[in-house]
């Protein structure tokens, strides 16, 4: 599972609204053992933004897949983790997640996220097959 | 959008469960005007295969989303659709969201799913960039 993880370069966060529906979006992360990390890409004021820190700060339960689709189903893979998300405004464990970040993805280099990080603390794991 | 949906191979679709809790899974779907269908592929008595039946069934709120990921980050986009979710078992629903699976997903010919037929209302597109 962890070296499926690290491989992959996006994965899908689901949240729910304070009104109590779903909310998914595509996002980059990177994994520190049981912690997920993903930052909040430019327009940090945008609504769209937004919506999933909010949707954090209100209730914290979170899930990340990271899938792999092929028009061979033998193929097909995902992993999805649930765990209760945190919102890192400043700090160290914000820097720590942007190092983490930039390790993997290079346009963070070059372009380092101004925005909050979000952390989710793993609480399960599931594998598909 | 309605181009980028007819390609796209995979969605993930979002849901509650009835702990209120984000539940996500990767899916194959096909859209039809304003309804998404999607198929619990093979071993339909599975837990993982009923969660998301059982979380539509008690809330029928339910997120898709369809994306593209480059490393070139200029070549990202998204399509999420939020909707309604309704659980079809059998009847004429369900044979023709199985006839437009099958134009889609040339699997579904040889192998058609037996369980049920998850369909979305779509009552919400949005789009990014």
């Amino acid at each position: 599972m962890r070296k499926r993880l690290q491989h992959a370069r996006v994965g899908r966060l689901a949240t729910v609204t304070p009104q109590g529906a779903p909310h998914v979006v595509p996002c980059c992360f990177a994994v520190d053992d049981e912690t997920i990390y993903s930052a909040v890409d430019g327009k940090p004021k945008s609504t769209l933004a937004l919506r999933r820190l909010d949707n954090i700060r209100a209730l914290p339960q979170a899930s990340l897949v990271v899938d792999h689709y092929s028009d061979d189903w033998t193929e097909l893979w995902w992993v999805r983790m649930d765990g209760r998300g945190r919102v890192i405004e400043s700090g160290d464990e914000r820097d720590h997640a942007l190092r983490l970040l930039a390790e993997k993805y290079e346009q963070y280099i070059k372009d380092p996220p101004p925005g909050p990080v979000i952390a989710i603390d793993i609480t399960a794991w599931r594998a598909w097959p």
